[in-house]
């Protein structure tokens, strides 16, 4: 069997997630397409318009046979730590190779980033430093390679794959597969190809409460009927701030400071920022707490771990425990499981038992449970207790 | 000059109250009314109905001379605890005579609490037992001395005051003034005497909108005006239960064990019931989190600990440090409080300063901090920092 792997947030699956399926699966001639997906949380901070088994089941509709979850601990986190986390889970789980979509597939990126590693291990400055974005890294060593500069996002997390790969000593077992780009960008809102919208303008028309028809062309028939409803959770600024600022305003400056990112004085200005504006809402909030020495996303993120009261102490174990939890699987993935499972050094979850919600899967049952608790109608089932992965034929 | 004391809660002030301010001045033939309030929160751990500043003001314009916020430490406690705060308030601040209103009025209650303080000494099992409710030793007490049993809210809060004056050494300078209640209970509901409804008459028509002309037969004019408009605060079932299921459930459950009297497994149970009935709402969760144990205002309490965060350390450590904390005084108590300033063997608060709020005051502070936020209109100033006592000719 040979399988390839693919990293996605699929907040929602839409046309150009399944035509970067098809098309994985055609040049690296696998048979089976594995899936490393965000849960209910994505990478900048921010709930999934719907939660992880809906999104899982469109993916699974969509041409993916089977669906992991990415860990709370890799999934919010920035791209250098969320590809370690997810290539970690792909490898582990047996797949042959790594496609992703690139704004500029003819890159090697592979080389890049072994040029780049070569340079951070000059450089003492560089070594162990995760606060240097790669951002810079890379348009660093493209600079100095090509001579050009970029900052695409998805060029930007392929090369943090790479790095991934030769970080975990797995660049020689697993090949990575760049795919041209087709259609919407990220950071696009307009719809533009016929076929092909981004996930962000598909997100605002669900804002926009569009008819199913309205996204018949960019989605599967299923996940149209199910855009049509709007989004599963409440939008941050509206209903998640709050309890933002409660919790910020009811823990102890000395509790606050075990928070995972809150460090370098950043506790003590969210709690006399948020104090002195209790009024303002989230942006005029965040206009005021950004800083040029951090991202917005950085914050945003920050503050979804403070949500989720999340400790230093608590990511630091998650990051160290990896597993694989299959979200679902077509029946070719499920012989893939079946296959592999011999050979899978992580440990597999299927099933959540009683003890997990306060050991290895804490952060993940955390945030599910929050997660719930802020879905526009109340949920049909919990997020991890007595779920099974979702099987689709 | 010469003080008399009154523990009071005011939520809302009405003429019951301005009748007892009266009749204590008369009966202890004193010169200066003096109240020790509870702030935002009141005893059986809800939030009150109007903050502390506006509660205070009410008070004043009818009839109290000095009101001094008893702090949260004490307020939101079981009747033994909030009676030693809140005598211990009012004889630190000069207070010659301490009056409470009583169904039986013709009882001595400091006959009644050197006995019980004796019944005490004698079982080693009562000792220093916080958990054995003031009820049951009463009604002992009661039993034994007279054949009869009582039950009622008043009588039991001036034997609390009895213990605490003989608790503190305070029995023999101060006077224990029972004033026989008039007119509504504490419990009634109903609208029963023409110029007298209970607190809890008033906060029901409250929640019925009812204009203040409706208000008028019971409270002053400018108390009706406010009454009015209704609750300040949110009502618990409805927005801060959301809040303390987030604090639950995200909470892990070594950090909810720190919490004040969420002891003897109760956390567990807190976060197990909570998990399971995600979806029930307030009183639901109450009729399932109730046992035999404890009682409903326990409990209510505790989940409002919980809601503030508040650990066992602190509390403990609050108890220790009262102050007197002055909300608002007439031109009479501004010159009872300068006369006795010299006497003062406890810090006087009057205006709250930034080192204060994580120190002294920080659970009054926290607590206010919550009220703020939860505050149906934005409140025209923060409930601590930049105010100053409220004045009244």
């Amino acid at each position: 069997m040979k399988a390839v792997g693919i990293v996605a947030e699929y907040n929602p699956f839409h046309n150009g997630h399944a035509y970067q399926l098809a098309k994985a699966k055609q040049i690296t001639n696998a048979d089976t397409t594995v899936v490393v997906m965000s849960g209910n949380f994505v990478q900048r901070g921010l709930p999934a318009v719907f939660d992880k088994w809906q999104r899982a089941e469109l993916a699974l509709i969509g041409g993916a046979d089977v669906v992991y979850e990415l860990p709370f601990a890799f999934a919010v986190q920035p791209a250098h730590l969320f590809a370690r986390g997810a290539v970690n889970v792909l490898v582990a789980a047996g797949v042959t190779s790594i496609a992703f979509g690139a704004e500029h597939a003819q890159l090697d990126f592979l080389a890049l980033a072994k040029i780049a590693r070569q340079k951070l291990s000059e450089n003492a400055a560089f070594k162990n430093d995760y606060t240097q974005t790669y951002a810079t890294v890379f348009n660093d060593v493209l600079a100095d390679v090509t001579g050009q500069r970029l900052s695409q996002p998805n060029d930007l997390l392929g090369f943090a794959y790479a790095m991934a790969l030769l970080d975990l000593g797995y660049a020689d077992k697993v090949d990575l597969v760049p795919i041209q780009r087709k259609g919407a960008d990220y950071h696009q809102t307009g719809i533009t190809d016929t076929r092909i919208a981004s996930a962000t303008a598909l997100r605002e028309l669900m804002s926009q409460e569009k008819p199913a028809s309205d996204f018949t062309d960019y989605v599967s028939k299923p996940a149209a009927e199910l855009l049509a409803g709007g989004e599963q959770s409440k939008s941050w600024s509206e209903a998640w701030y709050p309890f933002l600022q409660y919790q910020v305003l009811t823990t102890p400056i000395y509790q606050l400071e075990q928070i995972y990112q809150l460090t370098n004085g950043l506790a003590y200005r969210l709690k006399e920022q948020m104090t002195r504006y209790t009024q303002a809402d989230y942006q005029t909030f965040m206009t005021m707490f950004k800083s040029k020495r951090y991202t917005w996303a950085r914050l945003q993120r920050t503050l979804l771990y403070t949500l989720l009261n999340i400790s230093h102490d608590e990511m630091m174990q998650a990051m160290q425990r990896p597993y694989l939890r299959v979200l679902g699987a077509t029946k070719q993935g499920r012989f893939f499981i079946k296959k592999n499972r011999d050979q899978v050094q992580l440990p597999v979850i299927n099933h959540v038992t009683h003890e997990m919600v306060t050991d290895i899967l804490q952060l993940d049952y955390r945030a599910g449970k929050l997660y719930e608790l802020m879905a526009k109608q109340p949920l049909q089932q919990a997020m991890d207790t007595g779920r099974i992965p979702v099987f689709y034929e």
